[in-house]
Formats: C-alpha cells, structure tokens, sequence
C-alpha cells in the first residue's frame, strides 16, 4: 500500500481560521487570511475542534494517491459519499499479471499463506482464460478475487477527514482501511500539523466508547457519566 | 437479481406537485396536497421534469430491496453518493455455500461455462478452508471473487433516480447494472408513472448522445446541432 | 408558525429495523419487513440510535410544510445541505400585506413592539410604491425586513434530522429555528415515537456540554471526563 | 461587490488529468501528475468536458471571498449545498452603518433611488434603536432589509462551478447573482482557463435553451431537435 498527498489547498490552516474569524469578524476573508498570526491561526484552529463548530473545516482539501490496496478496502472506502474518487477501472483496465494483499493472518501461517497464493493464482489464470477466449475484461474481472489490488484518487476535506478518521481508525476496523488512513493521517500531519492532530479515533475526541463493547482505549459511555 | 420496491413516499407525485407549486403561490404545502387535481398534478410533473428545475422531486423517496447482485456491481452501484445503502456485510456473515452471478457472455458458451463454474467453486473451497482453520471471514473474504452475490437496501430521491438512470441504463454501462435500472424503473412506473416515463437513458432526455461513439439511439451532439 | 407533517415513508421505524438487521441476515430485506416483530423493532431501533451506527436511519424521509417563519430563519435552514427545501419565492411572488414576525424580546415591550410595528409597516409601503412604480418583486423586494414571513416543504431523513435537532435545540440556538425544531420533533414523535425520542439536544446524546460555556442542562466536557 | 479567489487546489487542471487517466492507466496517480505534459492535460480536460463524465472534476477545489452581496443573494446562493460557506453573522455582528445594495433597476431614476434610500435609512435606524434599547443583535436584525450587505467564504469545487454557473449565468437568474458568477468565472480563469471556459450558461453547453420562453442565446429544444 502506498498512500502519498499529491494536492491540498495551500496554508490549509489558514483558510480555515480565516472562515472561522469571518463569522464574527467586521472584516472579510480576503484581509483575513493577510492578518492572522500563527498563534491566532492555532488558537481558532484548536477551538474550531474542540467546540464542534466544524464546518469551516470544509474549506482545506486533500487529494491522496491510493496505490496496492484491495477491491474488499476499495468496496468499503467508497461508501464515504462525502468524497470524491478516480478509481482505475477493471472494466476497462485488463490486467495481465497477479497483484494481489494477503491479510497478515493468513500471511503469519506458512499453509494458509500457500492456500491464499494458489487460490489468487488459480482464479487470476482463469481470468486469463476467459481474456483469450475473447471475453471482455469487464466480464472475466467476475473471478478476480476480493484480494486483488486497485488504485484510485482520493480527495476529502479536512472535515470529512476527521469523521472518516474517527471511524477508520477505531480498532474495530479492518486492519487495511485502518492502516490506509493511519498512512492518510501522517501525510496531513506533514503540511498541516493541527488538523492531523485531530484525525482521531471517535473514542479519543468523545472522552468514551460509544460501541457496545470497548477495546480498552476508553471506557464505555455508561461506565463513565 | 430480485428488485422490490419495499418502501416509498406515499402519492410521492402530489407531493412533488405541491412543492413545485408552493414557490409560486400564495398558499402553503399542507393545503396545496389537499386542492391539487390529479390533471394539475400530472401537468406539474411534466413541467418540472422538462424544465430542468428537478429539485422538487428530491420530496419523494424509494427504498429498494435488491438481492443477487454481484459484488462487482455492488461496487459500482455504491458510487452513488446521494443515495443510501445498507448491504450485507462479507466481515460479519461467513458464507455456507456459493451463491454467485454468472456474466451472460460465459454462460452463453458451455466450455467457458465449465472454467467460470469450477473457478468460482474452487475459490469458494480455499475460502472455507480457511474459514475453518480460523480465519477470520472478514480475512477470508480476500479469496472471493467478484462474482459472489450480494443484497442490500438502497433508498433514492426521484431526482436522483433519474440522474442514475440516465447514466446506467445506458448502453454504455455494464449488463448486469443496467438490468438493475431497469427493474427499478419498472417498480417506479407502477406507482409513480409519471416519474417512470422520465426514468430514461440520457441521450432520449438530451436529443443527443453525448459520448465519443453513439450506439445509435441517438445521433452524436454535433451530428445534429 | 405552522408545522406539519405531510409526507413520510410508511412505517419508518421498521423500514429502519430491517435496513440495520439486513447488514448482518442471510435472508433479504423483503423478507424482514415482513418478519420483523414490533419487539425486535424497538431493540434493533435503539442499538441504532446508541452506537452511532447511524446511516441505516436514512431509509426514513420526512415531508414537512412550514408556513410563516421570517427570512431570517429561513437563511438559517437551508443551511442544511443533506435536506430538500421548496421555498416560496420572493422574486416572483408580490406581496399585498405585511406578514411579519415580530421576536418575542421585543413583544415584550409595548413601545419597542411599536417601534418594531412601525419600522415594518413602513419599510413595506416603500416596498408597494417600488412596485406600483413598475420595479419587478425581485427588486423590490431588497427592502422587505427579515421578519418578513416565509414558506417551504422541506424533506429530511432520520438521520439528518437528528443531527439538525442536536443543534438547533441547543439553547445557543436562535429561538425562532428553536421552535421549529419543537415542532419538527413533535410531528415526527406521533407517527415514530423512537424515532422522535431520538430527536434531542447533542448535550443530552454526548452526555456533557461541547460548548464553551454550559448552560446548565449538562455540565462541560472537563468537568465531568 | 467584490469577489476575489484567495484559495485554490495548485495546477487544478493537471490534477484533474491526472485522476481522468488514472480510470484507465496501468500507474497511479503521483506518477501521472508527474508525467503528464501541458498538450496532454489539455486534451484530458477538454475530454472530460465535453462527455459528462464530470465526477474527475471534484478533484479541484476553489475559495473565494465575497464581501459586499446583498442578504437576498446569500440567501440564494447557500441553496447550493455541494459547496461550503462560512458567513458573517447577523447575530453576532452588530452593525453601526448602514451598508447595503441597491438593484440597479431602481438606481436608475432618482425618485425610486431616494425611496429607496430613505426606506433603508429609516430601517437601519429604528434597528439601532432596538440595539440601545438593549434588544441582542439576533433579535433587532429582523428589522434589516434584504439590501443589507454580507461578506463571506465560498468554496466549490470545478465539478460544482459548473453547475452552478450553468444556472447562475443564465439571463433567467436575477442580476445580482448573475455578476457574482460572471467574477467567479473571471477569476477561475486567470489560474485555471480551461476550467474557465467550461464556466457556461447550460443553454451554451446543451445547444438549445431548455426553459419554456428562450431570451435568444439559444433556440427552445423543440425548434431544434
């Protein structure tokens, strides 16, 4: 898996204290975004998201390359509506070798990893098959497996970021959409170090649990109020 | 494939005709409903649907039981975003026996057949194989093709139904999503067919097809103006 | 103000019920509107509600007419991006009498009520010597007064409306969309009572107070975690 | 009026490209942005465009500050709800001048004009009244015409330009809102002129005007198809 930041709305912290202060202010954004100090930029920021007030966090964008991830992640990622996809298309894209993810429980057992391998391989040789015999790609993709990997553009805002993050991240994720947005996480870390600190599992920001069972990161909801 | 219409706004055409006369009249929504006739009614409907002013038809709903599907057009079903889905979970149900979609093209052929089965039934085989040597099914679900079937419930606005329908009743689009949208027209038209008639391929609504190759339903944009 | 309910999906709690138990059943969702008890219902509704799980509270719309709230909070309410508004048009409708909302500070107060009546009355007879003087109702419209008195149908889902509820009943809320959110949940708690239980300040769902000050209802955040 | 683009997503068009190709390409998206030349993002973009297959489109995100729109428009322009507003508030902000728009129809003959003015006047002062008298700016507002000024930030993404410049630049929409799509177009077109073309009455973009009376641009559907 390769996860890489290709595009974001330059000085995102920025924007967004300038839309913040806007609602308040008798000036507007355009001076805004000249005048705000560094340490008026992280004070708004900081209240932005710890009041809840999230909605000016829609004006920072993020556009990531996604490469090696699976059609199962893939299938899950997208039920994110809040966001925009470019995903490389089996119908149109034939593929001529295997590129597949093996979960790291079936890669931590020597035979189920060989049942995994010669699984993947025996279908991608079918769908080979059918290729040759001049079924279209979009026909014979039927037998390629869950573990195949795609690749896709990816862009959400700094909103949308935190609730996907406040999802993605809990531990009762799947480990490879966990792992995708710890690599998403990191990379806005980089360029945009506040709002990556709040790209946080739901239990961290809600002070509890709010599943019916707790992993042990935070307490349950009744266990604490 | 299996499409009922389980749920729906009731006289879901009153209630876009009272809507899109509300903007226009000195009396409101909840008298509208009882005065509107169903001749006022239906020319309401026609004029909102020919005009291109769709938003009053977000006021009528659909919910949709589809089961059988593939999980490779679940895939792409689910890039709807102004839509909402709740499907089958392949993390949480461990499937006993294989329930797949076979692409018309293999099955019209019997030797492509016979590969497209015994592939299907051999990933199937190293799936359970794994799932009882205690994978877990959300891990073991890697070896599954796309071919497996799925269900879910998926609930539109008629507005929505008629930008997806446009686009995926298509010639263009795959079969197996196609044949989706048609029988989700064919439930809108019995009790809404006014919404029905407008559930079309874009290039009838258009006058023109707006791709790179026309499949001859319509003649090509610059063909024509 | 006048708030009714005109439209809603058919039994929208169980429409919600089989949705959530669809996710994780091996039979479709045709088949669990019908077997679902109203036992079940109940239980599946409020794991919903509690876990945050809350997307399957989609399948439910709800078609309000809303009859004399001021521009003021209309500017408020279409806010809202994940609803569908209809609104009476100020552009193409002319006004032949003042229909105002006059805030219940001012009410209070004989002399600024007054005041209030005066400023209105006569901002809307420049508004009729504007149109009188052939000047279209979208420009003369420019002086009409926020209190000036509007209607829509607006359709939102169970999910959004209980999002829109945790806010707009917070006591940080303007009183006027305040009370229209009163009367949102009222109508939706006599057709689905868990449903409507469900409609809440976010205070009472998270158990303390996000805000920066409390207004007592729950105590912050750092008080109580 | 002023409208000035303070924020956008760097190289959009080559961002788009990139996403276009990436449907279809055998490498990812971060070597595409790399890879592409200036001749084949054209090409990509013009492609895109033209076939309605605009989803590529939402990679690019735009910001804008305007200041100095009247609270008619804002009200029409937050309908659009793929986008993301923060403005100043009328709750917050007390206002001690008047500042306010007023529509050109009425500019033009000074007798409505002072009419005008006086009526905005007036208004203005009987809402300073209230605001001495000790009423909070939220409730005194509701004396505010809908000439009065508001700043504010928009961001859209180019997907969404489109949209809204297909019905905001059309001579149906009232002038207000026209020029403040016409300067959004203009500034997306000094960083972004591919984009910026595509910025379009939809009667430009169709070949024929699809509302019932035509202003000439373009002739009614039925007289040319």
């Amino acid at each position: 898996m390769r996860v890489s930041l290709i595009r974001y709305t330059p000085e995102p912290e920025l924007a967004i204290a300038a839309a913040a202060r806007l609602c308040y202010a008798e000036i507007g954004a355009s001076q805004l975004v000249e005048k705000l100090t560094p340490t008026q930029v992280e004070r708004l920021l900081r209240q932005v998201i710890s009041s809840g007030h999230h909605s000016v966090l829609e004006h920072a964008s993020f556009t990531f390359a996604v490469d090696g991830i699976s059609r199962a992640t893939s299938h899950q990622l997208v039920r994110h509506r809040l966001a925009s996809f470019s995903q490389q298309s089996q119908r149109y894209v034939s593929y001529k070798s295997p590129d597949y993810v093996v979960p790291p429980t079936v890669a931590a057992d020597a035979d189920l990893k060989q049942i995994f391998d010669q699984a993947v391989l025996a279908a991608f040789e079918q769908y080979r098959k059918l290729i040759e015999a001049g079924i279209l790609a979009e026909d014979a993709r039927y037998l390629l497996p869950n573990a195949t990997t795609t690749r896709l553009a990816m862009t959400m805002n700094a909103r949308e970021l935190m609730h996907v993050c406040s999802i993605r991240l809990c531990t009762r994720a799947q480990w490879e959409i966990r792992e995708l947005f710890e690599r998403v996480r990191d990379e806005v870390t980089k360029v945009a170090p506040i709002i990556g600190s709040a790209l946080q599992i739901k239990c961290i920001t809600l002070g509890y649990c709010d599943e019916r069972e707790t992993c042990g990161i935070r307490p349950l909801r009744e266990d604490i109020l």
